[in-house]
């Protein structure tokens, strides 16, 4: 058996012991159990029970399920009718729910775990309970869910299930965990003051001095860069009427994730914002409806459309780093990893069918560089024309044949991932897909083209012999949404982030008040140099003022004294290691420090 | 009688004169006529006419006022009785409703133009038309209005009609309005392709790439400034719960002005975003109900509110550059003047109450800075204590005490305004009024203290003596919107902005292809010092590429051929002047260009 294979059916079976352990603490008659899923990292059950689940609970749990495993009971699949099954499930009301959902002529199973318990159930599951003696479990945790996913109907407790093969591999993950854990970019963003959230915008960051400047050095970053690659920035109406949307297809596709501002005009009458009539009902069906924008695309195109264009102009590349809007359900919302408020290194930029290439490996060396900055690999992945797709089939297939041309130059045939039929209806696809420290994947990079909205915009170039054509159009960005990146760097570099990209990056300690002239004037050599400097100057004790900047994560502190003043000399703290460097020349440091700024070092440098 | 008061009876009186000539064109049966008062260079009346006013309708409605007026009729006050005033407008709607809506116990009077026409007034008029023998008039334009400005009663035609006691001052009059058409930031924002409106997004504009690199050239001139005075930049969500806006008081004051996005979530259950229920309705009363900000103070509270201060951290200094959203009546909207949609270089420092006096001192700096930045003079107003202030008397006295300390040292007693009583409740403030260059005032920095809202967040910092005591909290801005700001000095400069602001400052004209080469060798040279070039490498004639640059008002245009690529040098065409400055070496243009860049310079340099 395959190893995913073998995981699943054994993860799949404990949930059933853990079902069945439930059953036999609370009663039959007291539970009613929904569905037990396996998942990346063992598995769950769904109940309704009449208690919260509590931390004894779990270990009662736990050992009833060891209990179960014991029996040596055999495991049997029958195959039933609907009556039967309906028989067998008539106490069980998510059963009898499942079951009367399923199609007419689909077979019904159950699986029986000794005689007493039964599950609906597709299997295949293990023969007998010793092929768990092995089994590696322990309870995760009990959280709430609800009926289908449903906040309207049943709530129920989700109790999740650690499941390994081996204690080995269980350990394993726990550590693993552990470490995520720690690098929680939740809790490390409160711990250095960079962020937070609050009830009064939920899944919306609150940037705090510290995490905007970091914020504003990775815009700056971006930026630079690129305009070494010829992209224009623009910036657009956050909010735009209702008629946008209606054009651009976002009405019809995305309108329950957008933040709509229903209006009250009716009819044909002027847009006026503020109605002398306030007990005026809002309604999304009013002219004056509008909506936080959730993309950027849709004004990209009405600023390409506001003067005719000639193939000469092409490719015109349209930046953006407008701040987004996306509704999202309360439980999806996770710290910068999903929020409701963001900004994108998002780009449009117009091209003629043969332009794609070219600017496509651009993009390409760009996300190269990016990555490489902050030290991260990634693997592309290809997604090719859906059954549904817009356009003519030639278009495509010369437009997938050159993004495959590119794929296959620079990462070799077979190193990328080929998703067939995957991509958009409007475009085929790249995603770049980077790893982090803990060895997890995010999506952060797509490059995407576009058949769809040029057509619905009708935008249009001259090209040289002087008729009309329409351009294509490359959706395309690097960093993907800032937030949800500086939430993953966060747990990549556990808060100590590279020297060009931390909040401040010297701090500066004088020993007593007596050198506070002299950390001045290093103070002042330092930001004349463009580096961002935090001093204490108070009267604390040396030690708590070191204390505290090692707190902060910032790369280096300086601590300056009688000896260092006289010299002209620093002292010198590399964050991650314990000892001092003593006597660097202040004009060697200043420019080390400028150094490590022009060329956005990854390592930090603990020898001067 | 005062130059005020005199055209203010004058203007008056011409608006009765207008209304009698309408009367007497369209006949009184088929006119309503509404109301007619004076405005700052004329006045208008509004009617309901039995035709849309033509242009031809125009010249001889001013004909028939002119034949009017030397008919030297008589003018008569009447007191009348409510009945009798019923009885005089029987026929005429709005006065109807006019005098129905005067108190009981008014004197009602009404105004005799000779004998024919009356008008229900207060005046004080003329007493014969001949005091208008030397009115100098002209109708300006014709448009559309609300009876009672409100679009759901009458439309009306409203008549403008320019006013001035000599044919000198309206030619003066003209003479400067065809200077302010000339300057419209509107046309001039289309010209230069720097911004632009759509309906898709009323008074919200589009930034083109030209237009949101000066956009950001502001920002960062902005943001280099403040951070040399320890300001600490912030941002936070742009989209805020109710919740938030109850604590602040903008529910109660202000929500008519927000973009509300209600809710659907009533009583206690969770925020959840996206409703399974896609047919419930929008309510402003549910608990997810949010609106776009319309100022940053509260997160702003929000931020400082996250931990303990100590009066050692004071003054706290939180700047902002967030989107904020607004909204207006869509016949006040006007251009950048007056948007849904802004940015304000946004403050708001936490201070000690003996901070306040240096803090502004402080703001005051920066304001000069900045102003003589962009060569704006600009004046004080002091606005005191009002008679519903919050808060106690005393920090009141003081704190007035500071600010006229202040002001008094800054311009000199009695060089700025004192507006008494005109503070607000929450706090006094000093408004700074810029003046551009045909004369207007514009009211962009305000310097507000405010013991208000602290108070609403219960926010406190740790004094010296342990005891928790409450910051006062300072609001300024010194652009205030800079989309206003822009539009501002859009018209202030023509267009022709300084050198260090304009969206390109260098354009590059190779004359032939084969100076191509060395203008990619300028345009580098440029690039690499920071300064942003455009190049016309195309094969269109020289004086066509010089021309579109011209028209773009790009401060200098080089112009490359063989003998400048010879002698490293570049010709130099100034803008606002016509000759071309000859041999200037390359190296020397590039620093000229880099210190204009670093000072922020004014003047536009000709010679080098």
């Amino acid at each position: 058996m395959e190893r995913e294979e073998f995981l699943s059916v054994y993860r799949h079976s404990l949930a059933h012991i853990m079902a069945k352990a439930v059953i036999e603490i609370y009663g039959k008659e007291n539970v009613q159990y929904a569905i037990g899923p396996e998942i990346a990292d063992g598995c769950y059950y769904d109940f309704t029970l009449p208690r919260p689940v509590s931390e004894e609970d779990i270990k009662v749990i736990e050992d009833k399920m060891r209990e179960i495993i014991k029996r040596r009971e055999d495991w049997t699949r029958k195959e039933v009718s609907r009556a039967e099954a309906l028989e067998i499930f008539k106490d069980q009301k998510f059963k009898t729910e499942l079951i009367n959902d399923l199609p007419e002529d689909e077979l019904i199973t159950v699986y029986y775990t000794g005689d007493d318990f039964v599950d609906l159930c597709r299997g295949p599951h293990i023969d007998n309970s010793q092929a768990l003696f092995q089994a590696a479990f322990q309870i995760k945790n009990v959280s709430g869910a609800y009926w289908r996913g449903d906040e309207k109907r049943d709530q129920l407790q989700r109790i999740y299930l650690f499941a390994f093969p081996s204690k080995d591999e269980l350990k394993a993950h726990l550590t693993w965990l552990k470490e995520a854990q720690e690098r929680d970019h939740k809790k490390i963003g409160v711990a250095l003051d960079m962020f937070m959230f609050r009830d009064t915008a939920p899944g919306m960051a609150y940037w705090l001095p510290r995490g905007w400047t970091m914020y504003s050095q990775l815009m700056k970053y971006s930026r630079e860069l690129q305009a070494k690659h010829d992209y224009n920035e623009i910036s657009a109406p956050l909010i735009n009427n209702k008629k946008l949307w209606l054009i651009s297809g976002h009405w019809a596709h995305y309108v329950n994730n957008m933040f709509i501002v229903p209006g009250k005009t009716q009819g044909t009458e002027a847009t006026d914002a503020v109605s002398s009539d306030e007990t005026a009902q809002f309604s999304i069906e009013a002219e004056d409806t509008m909506a936080a924008k959730p993309m950027n695309c849709p004004n990209a195109m009405i600023e390409y459309k506001r003067t005719m264009h000639s193939y000469k102009e092409l490719p015109i590349r349209y930046s953006e780093y407008d701040v987004l809007h996306r509704k999202e359900k309360s439980g999806q919302m996770n710290g910068l990893f999903r929020v409701q408020e963001f900004r994108q290194d998002d780009d449009h930029t117009f091209v003629t069918e043969a332009q794609i290439k070219d600017e496509i490996k651009d993009v390409i060396s760009i996300a190269d560089e990016i990555y490489n900055t902050f030290g991260l690999t990634y693997r592309a992945e290809f997604s090719t024309r859906p059954e549904d797709f817009m356009g003519d089939i030639e278009s495509w297939n010369r437009a997938e044949a050159a993004l495959k041309e590119i794929l296959d130059e620079k990462y070799g045939e077979g190193n990328y991932e080929i998703n067939e039929g995957d991509g958009a209806f409007y475009g085929p696809k790249i995603d770049l897909q980077i790893k982090d420290a803990l060895g997890r994947e995010w999506q952060c990079g797509t490059v995407q083209l576009d058949f769809q909205l040029p057509h619905n915009f009708e935008l249009t170039y001259v090209d040289q012999d002087g008729s009309q054509k329409m351009p294509i159009v490359i959706h395309r960005a690097i960093f993907g949404s800032l937030e949800r990146f500086i939430g993953i760097i966060t747990e990549h570099f556990k808060g100590a982030y590279p020297f060009w990209l931390n909040p401040f990056q010297v701090a500066i300690v004088p020993i007593r008040e007596e050198h506070n002239e002299y950390a001045k004037k290093v103070e002042t050599a330092l930001k004349e140099a463009g580096i961002r400097v935090e001093v204490d100057y108070s009267d604390i004790n040396m030690r708590d003022k070191i204390k505290r900047f090692k707190n902060m994560k910032d790369p280096y502190i300086l601590v300056l004294g009688n000896e260092e003043a006289a010299a002209n000399e620093v002292s010198v703290n590399v964050r991650g290691s314990n000892k001092q460097v003593r006597n660097v020349p202040l004009d060697k440091f200043v420019e080390i420090c400028t150094k490590l700024n022009k060329e956005r070092t990854l390592e930090l440098p603990s020898e001067f």
